[in-house]
């Protein structure tokens, strides 16, 4: 690759698009004549708040968002999400929760803090290989929400159909799919993304919230920075936001709908994972762990006969340029992460590599 | 300046060194051979793990921060520490705030979500033009900290003498004063900082905390992210830091360490500051806001004969180079930072220009 740069394989932070970080490079000793570098500018001043809003503008532009849907961009990453989502959302102290895999244990695990949590589906009989049928949920009329992790980065399982809520309102942790596909906004009651996986540098979320959600009676010991309506009032400038993080993502939305929107997305990444999913179920020695039909198009994991053999797969990758193929430390085994910006001679460039480590150690 | 860079006097996000941002442009696209951005990173990875280790190891050289102390980077801000203080350290529920100014006082509201807080002293009689006497506060026995803004970024007031916390915990928010000059931590049992100011990019705090405040036995509703033990338990890395800010605050780290340490800016920032201070008292149109001994070396605020002629200034300024001067809204008036970054020519050239001003308008 230019740049001597290396296909990138990591499960977020993750690869961003070339052309993106040439234009960020140019600008980082003074953005558009502005006499600064975005890192240096006033959060409150016209050309901070020109990026801001062009940044919001667009992801709507990209999500097609309703009117009554407010974006915000907090800090605090994932974690912090999987704690607002049940201080802000449980009115009646009772959420259902979809047990997936290690995310979604997180969510559940700190939503316990906050009221009672009903699991109504998990597949962890089957290690998160699957996901579990979510057609015929039981859940309790006095439900506040139902909550999913809508692709599981570790395990790498995603949903291609929505559960059905018994129209209650669905949460979903898009972090390791955002922007990946076209997604039909109004199905859902709040969406939340780590934007360190599919867009750009880590340090914020993004959180698409039904404005009707948006409350105002907390309890007491909810912090100010914790609840959704100090963001939603402010428009994301209650307090100095991650400038940079906001103005990187901005231009990743912008290279998206340059170059297709959300569609295009889709297509391609169906195209790029088929030829790394094709393969691994061609291959005798490599084997991927999900199930077909509820795989993630984004995170592939996958094993080799032995952890040994993971070990040194991933090792000798790493050797050839292709970077991160590590298994979580808590799952283990390979995983090959190919968001947006992963191009596809990079999956075809690391089957390519994987097929001749194959043919020389079988 | 070179690359066309005006003089930024913004409160926050404000300068950082040209130095540190010409290195950063060059390693956007691949940094030191990694074949990725710093945006890119795992931050499991060797190579962010070793950024992530020498910037603490620099700002613990830089500081002189004793072995019994942690270094945490936070995500949130300002604005999340003000909660995690009280949520962290209020273990009797009691604790006492020095009311200062626009930062003390949304630390003192936040912090009575949590507890009883004790105003020990207050310069809000006098517009916060002041600091108030702290050398013999009224301090209950089971209060659990005492809490300072050591330096109000609005206000324009800096403690030059720590108050006498009669042996009771002593916790500062030091965000804008920040490595501007040496500071003794072991008087302290909490510093935390928004790097936003004085350090780097803005989406993080960096938090230094005597090891036996780290407390288990906090009460249910507190998030797994707001806990400080959480992030000292795994190195900051519990999840995902802003992994682009603590690169950048590294390198301005190793910025001050090339270039004499706190010491070197303390006598640098005293310097700087007496060029505008010493123009200002000297001024028949211009009037610094703070009583002369508790002017803060960072933030200069100053007003012109009326708030109209205020609004003229800033604009005239703005349009010979010198950005971002007028007050906070709340305050209105007039405010030059000048931070570690702000280099010496860029305040004599302010005076220069305010003296003109002046003499064409008197
Ligand atoms: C699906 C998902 N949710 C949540 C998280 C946690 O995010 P963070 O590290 O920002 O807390 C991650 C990954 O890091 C993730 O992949
Ligand atoms: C002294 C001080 N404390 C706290 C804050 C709040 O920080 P944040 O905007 O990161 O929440 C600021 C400024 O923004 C500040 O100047
Ligand atoms: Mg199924
Ligand atoms: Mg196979
Ligand atoms: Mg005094
Ligand atoms: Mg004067």
């Amino acid at each position: 690759m230019r740049y001597d740069r290396v296909y990138n394989f990591s499960a977020g932070p993750a690869m961003m698009p070339e052309s993106v970080l040439e234009e960020i490079a140019a600008e980082v000793l003074n953005y558009h004549g502005s006499g600064m570098s975005v890192m240096e500018m006033s959060h409150r001043s016209p050309v901070f708040q020109e990026i801001l809003s062009q940044a919001e503008a667009d992801l709507r532009t990209l999500m097609h968002i309703p009117d009554n849907y407010k974006v915000l961009f907090v800090q605090g990453g994932g974690t912090v999400q999987f704690a607002m989502v049940p201080m802000n959302l449980m009115k009646n102290g009772v959420a259902c929760y979809v047990e997936t895999g290690a995310w979604s244990k997180k969510a559940i695990a700190e939503a316990k803090r906050y009221g009672e949590v009903k699991i109504v589906a998990s597949s962890a009989d089957k290690n998160f290989s699957y996901l579990p049928d979510c057609s015929a949920l039981d859940i309790p009329g006095n439900a506040d929400y139902v909550y999913i992790c809508e692709n599981e980065t570790i395990n790498g399982t995603a949903y291609h159909t929505l559960p059905d809520t018994k129209g209650k309102v669905l949460v979903a942790d898009q972090s390791s799919l955002f922007l990946s596909r076209p997604c039909d906004v109004s199905k859902y009651g709040l969406i939340w993304a780590g934007v360190q996986k599919n867009v750009g540098p880590a340090g914020m979320a993004i959180v698409i919230i039904r404005e009707d959600l948006i409350r105002e009676d907390l309890p007491e010991f909810v912090p100010t920075y914790l609840r959704y309506k100090t963001h939603a009032d402010a428009d994301s400038l209650y307090n100095t936001p991650n400038c940079w993080s906001i103005y990187c993502c901005g231009k990743v939305f912008q290279y998206l709908l340059a170059n297709g929107g959300l569609e295009a997305m889709a297509q391609r990444n169906e195209e790029k994972a088929a030829v790394l999913y094709d393969f691994l179920d061609r291959s005798k020695f490599f084997t991927a762990a999900v199930l077909k039909e509820d795989r993630s198009l984004m995170n592939v994991p996958f094993v080799s006969p032995s952890k040994e053999q993971d070990a040194e797969v991933a090792a000798s990758a790493k050797a050839a340029g292709f970077d991160n193929l590590k298994g979580h430390k808590s799952v283990g085994g390979l995983r090959a992460s190919i968001y947006n910006a992963m191009p596809k001679e990079g999956v075809e460039a690391l089957v390519d590599f994987l097929k001749k480590y194959e043919a020389e150690h079988t």
